[in-house]
Order: structure tokens, then sequence, then C-alpha cells
């Protein structure tokens, strides 16, 4: 490796995902971020995984009226550097925030701030100000430290008995999986690529056992585990088996990974909050991950999106019909 | 478009392939290439569909004896033009004619060619000039006028009954599956991306749906047409699915058509000159496609090839079990 390292590429040339910069909790206790219908603003844009999935919970649990939710484009602006626009609203700014780009908002929280701005973040509407895009636990915080804003018979997507469980497969999920693509997509190594893959295949293979004969990841109800997994399984086939390099064989070729996929999928909050169409422009037409795509961007015509609504059976797995428990 | 128009890219964006420079036949009429064992080099890249046919006609036929083979490097030289290299061989050169490049017999022929050098091409060892790049024609030149030099119970894969529709489904396999690949990949606007995308998924489903009754494209015996057709379809799944952005599904995805590839892969001279390492490198390495890969060249390691050996199950739509007509 030369002396111009990369950001976020070690001298292994493995991807390694930067840190936080905001990750002071959501809470009651002094100097935590108090929780508070009308306030905060959620910056997501449809083509980001970490972003979907507090979409999806926020919908899932009624959470809509309590956070506003700004969106923006899923092409990188051409700005020299990486960012996130609102070059789909008028004027190309954020109506709420008035801000053009996402790093607004992290500049205004840290004049200093020199990370990649991510979303999700949750953003103070009083001062414009980034005030947590911990993706990690967002929608934890949204779950637990949100409740009181809930929807009536909201579900219970992180019961109390089952926390230590799915904290542990979100874990595993997180390292080998979600991230686990970007190791594979962004690897500057032959080896940390291949190290990457057999960690994300071995790590699909165990996935489709457990959903053998579990409907979802923790049983017969939909957790937050199933929401984290969902936004990676949604976007594998469409960009990450061609875009980075994931190519063993597509999600919709294992049985069990590819009915549970389709059943989240067909359920409200999941399919409906999935834009096939930014996550398509995003990982084919940006320039951040395909710069050769500048010169004459195409944006891949398949795959067919047609079968995720083909029906999934799978509810035979499941002593009951209601996906959520409440 | 502008005014570097790219060769082979026409104004719409579409691509053109070139045509080729050497067409004089072979035969035994006044100025035509004399038939004649062991005076001939035919070389290749296992990477080249175009170069692929050729050799599996060759070894099928059993003309190894008669015409011998040069093996080109599946990377493109990086010498500033578009080229094959014998860097496989030792000292970088093709041991019987002992040039570096392809390029070098096309300017043996003819000082002044500035097409791209092509395989496969014939070569006549006595003065190492490029004799015939007819790629098209080649195979039926192998299969009619080499016909002395067979093994002994050579098949009949030009059988003069069925010539008329051979030729017919060779020329609409070329412009919309063979050609029709490249079409999609070299495309420079996304409109004419499209179409090619459509004409070549079209054709693909008539395909399927031919192949329902038939073993082969023309009955219970395989033809010159299976050939060609086979030298897309072993390449789809593992380089144009993805470098070439033909990804409304994978040929493993289509039942007929994937029992088929393998009954063909599964045959002597099919599968045995397939070199799927060679067809990755070229296709997902090589500057001249992936232009990007130059700084961080990653090879996916994808997809899983051992579902190639799977048993076809595509006897029982033939009445009998050789798959040859002598």
């Amino acid at each position: 490796m030369t002396t111009n390292q990369p950001k976020e590429i070690s001298s292994d040339g493995s991807f390694k995902r930067q840190t936080n910069r905001f990750t002071n909790p959501f809470g009651t206790n002094d100097g935590e971020l108090p929780v508070e219908s009308g306030r905060y603003r959620l910056l997501w844009s449809p083509a980001c995984p970490w972003a979907h999935r507090a979409v999806i919970v926020r919908k899932v649990l009624g959470l809509d009226g309590a956070i506003s939710l700004g969106t923006a484009s899923p092409m990188r602006p051409a700005i020299g550097r990486v960012d996130w626009a609102f070059s789909l609203d008028e004027n190309n700014q954020d109506p709420a925030l008035e801000i053009q780009y996402v790093s607004d908002v992290y500049f205004n929280a840290d004049p200093d701030y020199d990370g990649r701005p991510t979303v999700p973040v949750m953003v103070d509407t009083r001062d414009k100000k980034a005030v947590n895009n911990d993706y990690f636990h967002l929608t934890t915080y949204f779950e637990v430290e949100w409740k009181e804003f809930h929807k009536e018979n909201a579900p219970d997507l992180y019961p109390e008995e089952l926390r230590q469980d799915i904290d542990e497969v979100n874990e595993h999920i997180f390292h080998t999986i979600n991230n686990g693509v970007y190791k594979c997509g962004f690897a500057h190594s032959q080896e940390s690529y291949e190290k990457a893959y057999d960690e994300l295949f071995d790590a699909l293979d165990q996935m489709e056992d457990r959903l053998s004969s579990r409907r979802f990841l923790h049983g017969d109800f939909i957790t937050d585990s199933d929401v984290r997994f969902f936004t990676t399984l949604v976007r594998f086939d469409a960009a990450y088996y061609n875009g980075f390099n994931t190519n063993r064989n597509l999600i919709r070729e294992m049985t069990n990974l590819w009915g549970y996929a389709r059943d989240l999928y067909q359920t409200p909050g999941f399919g409906d909050t999935t834009d096939f169409d930014s996550i398509k422009r995003h990982y084919h037409l940006s320039i951040t991950i395909n710069p050769d795509k500048t010169e004459t961007p195409i944006l891949p015509k398949g795959p067919d999106l047609s079968v995720w609504e083909v029906p999934h059976n799978r509810a035979q797995l499941s002593k009951q019909q209601d996906k959520f428990r409440s």
C-alpha cells in the first residue's frame, strides 16, 4: 500500500468502517438526548441499508408523527467529497431544515468534523445540528426509549426476555453480513476480499439453516434482528451480488432465506419502504463505488423484481398468523 | 457523443462489432485456402467465446492432429493497444510461431491492418500470416471442408438436410445472444443497452421454450448451433451477468437452458475445453472491459462452479442415448 492510504482502508487492504461521531443516547438521564415529539428529524436515503433499518422501525412502531423524515438522493453529489444531497427536493433543499447536504448538520454540530457524513442521522430541528448518527443503536432507542410515542398496539420488536439473544444475533449479523457485504465490496486486496466473502457466506449458510425451522430469527415474531437482516437481504440480488462481488449465489437461490425475505418484504413497513430504483441507482451508478461509470453510465435493467411478490408459504412455520408480538 | 467516437460504437451508443478482415474460405476452388494437414495453426484464448467454438469443433471432430493450437492469455497485455499476448508460454512467445502477440500475424498479412486483432485466427505456419479470422464460418469449414481429416466415426455436426435450419438458428443466435451479450456490455447509451437486453432475454426465453421438448436445438443430436449457443451460455453466469449487465436472471435459474448447458458441458469437447478461471479473469480483471479495476483488481470468488457437474436428466428427451450423429 502507498502512503496515500484511502480512509477506512487498513494496510492489509481490508475495509474498516469509521466509528460514529455522535453516539449520545436518547434517555432520561442527565446529558442524554431527551425524547420529545416533533423535535427531531431523521435524515435517510432509501439506498442506505443502515438508514433503512431506522425507517422500517419508525414505520412499524408508528413513530412517523413524532419524528419527521428527510430524504436524500441515492446519487452522491459531484462536489469533490463524499456526501448525501437533497437533490430530490424543491430547490435542492430539505424543506424542513433548508439545507442542501447532509454534511451541513454535521458541520453545524462540529465545524471540525472530518468523517464521512452518514445516514441515518437524527437532527435537532431547533438548531439543525446532528445529535445522533449511531445506526447500530438507533432502532433500539426507537423501540425502548421512544415507547411513549409508539402507535396504539405497536408491536414489541425488542422483548425484554429476548434482548440478550437479539443483541448477540445483531452483533453477529453486523460483522459478517450487514458490514460483511461492504468488506467484500470495498476490499483493496484479494485476500481481505476472500476472507470477507467466506465469512459472509458462512453466516448466510448458518441463517439458511436457522430459518428452516423458525419463521423469523427469534421464532414466531418479527424482532429488531429481522429488520437488520432484511435491509441487507433486500439489497443483495439487486446490488451487492454484482457491485460488491458477493456472487457465490443469489439470495433467491437459497430456499429459506428467500422465503423469509419475501415474508418480511410483504409486511407493512418493509416492502413499502424499499425503493429498488434508488438502491440500483446508488450501487450501480454512484461515482463513489464505480468511478468508471462516470463516462457512460448504464443502469442494469435486471434483476426481475416482480419475484418479491411471489407467495412465501412461511406461515406454516409459525404457531399463529400474526407476525408481530404486541 | 463527442468527436472522439470510440471504434465499434455507433452514434446512438450501440456496439457495432467490426467486420472480419480475412474471410477467404477454405476449399478446393481457385484462390481458396487449401485444406492441408499440419499447415495451419489456430490461435485462441480460452476467454473468448468466438474462439472457443472453433476449439470445441476441432476437438469433437478430431482435427487436433491436422490443425495445431496456440493459446493466448486471457489477460489483455498492457501495451497501449487491444491485443492478445502469449504470456502463458515460455519467453512470452508462441512456441510454434515465435511471436509475442496475436497482432503479429495480422501485421504479417497486412502491414496496414488497423482493426482489433481477434481470435480465432487461422495462421499459415509457412509465412506466419493470418489467413482466416472468420469466426462465423470457421466451424462450418471444419465440419465440411476439413472432412478428410476428421477422426474415424467423427459426428456430423452439420448434416445436409438440416443446414438451412442450422444456418437460420445460427444467424438468430449470433445477433441476439452471442453478440447480444456484447451489445449489452459495450453499450454507450442506456437506450441501446436496454434494447439489446430485451432482445437477448426474448431470445433466451424462446430457447428455453424450444428446449422443453428437444434435447438439443435441432433434436436428438448435437449440431453446430449447439456449439455456438454453448459458448455464450457457459460464460453467462460467471461473467456476463455481472460484467455485461445481463442480469434479468442467471442461466442456472432457467430450467431447460440450465439442463441443456450442463448436458453439453458434460460432453467431451465442451467442458474439457472450458476454462472458467480464464473466463473470470478476462471479463472481471481485463483492463479493456473494466478500466477501474486496474488500481485494486479483485477477482470475484463466485459463482459456485461445482453446479456444472450436477446430473442434467435431459437424456429422457431423446430417442437414444448417443448425443452425436455419425
